[in-house]
């Protein structure tokens, strides 16, 4: 056991200095823009805002179009962060004229918006509390006897955190990668000696395929997630609850999460197999935690109501933005979180400008009348298909071009409200078609170490060379496909989505 | 020189000193809550809440009002965090049903907010291209070969900075005042060891004096002036813009910021009156910055255009809003400020958050009837007073009840709006009385150790007793009483505002 405590310390040591260069990292000054992109990127918006206007599209909406174009480029080419990016998009719309100031801030009332930057202050109390660190221990404990167990531990523990912590970043690379990174080291497995494969790599590509898993069974569970409802409700007129997306995804998620650990099982085997002494390490962690305190026992009481009230919530008539605000003002007055806490959580700020900059967009887009002429334009063109294979090839279509894209958001803000309204004019069932998108959201996060989320900090950890992490991804996602496309489809037709 | 030296050298060791103890104070675990204010601020919501509504007033609008006085009380009492406070009052008028989502949101997307929000952003540049520090070492070299030249420098700084530094804390006690500790230390001034009086304490209360001066002369020089502007336009539908503001502050604020240090030399003397080798001093400290960089060249360029643009956007259609976000967007993409800056400002989310739950239920206090239904009623009661005595009167009580209040937000938001309600009911020129109570909302600032802003920074210094402290805000503010009732009411007139 000496050596499981030595490895541990060591590896809280090296914690620590990790944040203290990347600290190091945020506080020099630099210049974030890249001038090549940048050129592209206003290249592109005024290519298309001096092509005439198509025949039945106001010049208004046309011109909206061009900055909207510009700012998906943007978001993919990166002359700046996605929030600067966002920035520039708001203040383009005003000092062209293409849109009032007053429709251009309307974003920042969402109420979609003010759910996710409120579950990104309540879910700071995961990491706060050490709750988080808890639960992953807690599973460890009790099904870490072989490795086998210890990934789906940490599957687990990626589930339960979920619904409450839409930062993936914080969820797998926060609270789940230093304890996978915990146990590999301690089963000596590191990346650079040639002992990468006798358990981290297992565990590296394990948590990333089942966080891209989680990801898709929660509204809140990914910050792009809310974006899909949003431009659903705004794109095609469906409002898709909370409870609604959880109950759909329930069943193919759960398959999923069950599945996709034996593949990964099978395509990267750890050579450790059986793991007797995770028990004893997961006990001296949880002594360490000391016993569950107020604190925590208030974190699980507010994540059990704000559950509740997002579950059932629709039908007493408390929203789930509400519900949210409910679940932070219940953590600010217990002294959980402190407002200091909810002033630095600089991830749900990030999200309020760039999700209020696209939503804006995507419903002025949308009022201008330039999604309604799209979609017009693109059903009447393919009016001959059958409407089941359409869908099935937009959704194929929309997974695979995740392979351009370096986050969901820029995906999802680029592509989903199109191939949503496509899949619908084509005659697929409205909330069949948003759903199995909105999944497929997420889903996609697994394909390539940049894919988004937590993938660069899990790639980034040097267990899993390229290729096999590409190879994983492409398995795993092919198996996802068929999981969420036949089981996904046999549970929404018991549901009556089509 | 030497002695200037090692006292500048110990002053800058000081200053990150000072820094590291607030930061663990922020670390640590606190709980936020103040029971006994929280269990009084709740009371009054109930108490009024279960109030029968008078006569003539919808049930709803009573409703709010009763969470809106349990809100002032608690920005007033501080159960928690301002900021907190305001997530729980929209909280609140949502669970209660006072209020649709919608419209408990619709705060977040109002322009005045995010005019304030930019110009917090805008103004980290100061701090960070270290530009404010030039300025300050420029006025100290070219008018501080006397003491009362020093005093008039930091005036000074104040001033160039005030229209694009919303943040009193950052300019008062970020820029100006670490350089009056330099200075004071340097001239052998301490606050403990009966040499207060050499220099110190005189350079305390002028720069406390004067910060409240600048404050009043832009919408932009303090957040709480912007909540002025948005409470003119919906409780007696006036547009206050940028420049009207300013133009009308111009004479009395001048005057102000000249009479006042000569006030004050008098009444807390320097014992200290020449001071020759400030000259060096400044040099020397401006060498240490070196030449003037390229960022810091964009930063004066930005300043000016935002400054062009606020004084005469009005005319070519640019709103003030649109030219901070102008000036937020030229940083970013000269990499004066990097995307995380703006996410790391947490004064700007602060403001965001407890300014859109204020402006929200201030609106929604005035679509719902009350505001109209309260001045209405008090005008028909005070019908018999001549109109000017009635604004005096009214000016006279805005002022002096800030001995109550500890932060201008709290007082504006609680008293503003019905006051100026009032005064215009009571026939006062509606452009003329919210200028007037605008002014006096940032004049009142100087008046205690506890009135807010920077006050608390140069007080806790420890260079001036409290008795002092209040004797000179109590001579200073009937002084500026005076200037900004006479010289400014004849300066008024000349505009034509009554």
């Amino acid at each position: 056991m000496s050596n499981l405590q030595k490895e541990e310390t060591q590896n809280k040591k090296n914690v620590p200095s990790t944040k203290t260069s990347k600290k190091k990292k945020l506080g020099q000054t630099s210049w974030d823009l890249n001038w090549f992109t940048a050129i592209i990127t206003f290249a592109v918006g005024i290519i298309i805002w001096f092509i005439p206007a198509p025949a039945g599209l106001d010049i208004q909406a046309w011109h909206l179009f061009a900055i909207f174009a510009a700012t998906i480029v943007g978001l993919i080419a990166k002359p700046l962060p996605m929030g600067a990016v966002a920035i520039t998009a708001i203040t383009m719309t005003v000092i062209t004229g293409t849109l009032p100031l007053r429709d251009a801030l309307s974003g920042f009332s969402n109420s979609t918006i003010w759910m996710i930057v409120m579950a990104f202050f309540i879910s700071r109390g995961f990491i706060k509390t050490g709750l988080g660190r808890r639960v992953a221990f807690f599973f460890v404990k009790h099904f870490g006897k072989k490795t086998l167990g210890l990934g789906y531990s940490m599957a687990a523990t990626d589930l339960v955190l979920s619904p409450a912590m839409p930062s993936t970043t914080a969820r797998a690379g926060g609270v789940v990668w230093p304890i996978i990174l915990s146990l590999s080291r301690a089963y000596g497995s590191r990346p650079d000696d040639g002992t990468a494969n006798k358990m981290g790599a297992w565990l590296h590509v394990t948590e990333a395929q089942c966080n891209a898993i989680t990801c898709a069974m929660f509204v809140t569970a990914m910050a792009a997630n809310p974006l899909c409802v949003q431009l659903a409700q705004s794109t095609v007129g469906i409002d898709i609850t909370w409870g609604g997306w959880a109950i759909a995804a329930l069943i193919p998620g759960i398959v999923s999460l069950i599945v996709i650990p034996l593949v990964t099982y099978k395509l990267c085997p750890p050579e450790i197999k059986e793991t007797p002494s995770a028990h004893e390490f997961a006990q001296k962690n949880l002594d360490e935690l000391g016993s569950v305190s107020n604190q925590e026992k208030i974190m699980i009481a507010v994540f059990f109501l704000i559950l509740i009230l997002w579950i059932g919530g629709t039908s007493w008539g408390i929203s789930a933005t509400t519900t949210a605000f409910i679940g932070l003002v219940v953590l600010l007055f217990t002294g959980v979180l402190s407002w200091d806490d909810v002033k630095k959580e600089t991830g749900a700020w990030n999200t309020l400008i760039w999700f209020a900059a696209l939503v804006m967009m995507a419903t002025q887009l949308n009022t201008l009348g330039f999604i309604p002429w799209l979609s017009n334009g693109v059903a009447g063109s393919i009016s001959g298909l059958p409407r089941q294979p359409a869908l099935i090839i937009l959704a194929l279509v929309y997974f695979f071009s995740h392979y351009l894209f370096a986050s969901a958001t820029a995906h999802v803000s680029a592509m989903y409200g199109a191939f949503l309204a496509v899949a619908v004019a084509a005659g697929a069932p409205a909330m069949l078609a948003a759903l199995l998108l909105g999944y497929i959201s997420s889903l996609y996060d697994s394909l390539t170490h940049y894919a988004g989320g937590p993938s660069p900090v899990l790639f980034g950890a040097g267990y899993v060379s390229q290729g096999k992490w590409w190879t994983v991804g492409l398995v795993c996602g092919l198996i996802n496909l068929v999981i969420w496309g036949v089981i996904g489809g046999a549970w929404w037709k018991v549901l009556g989505l089509w």
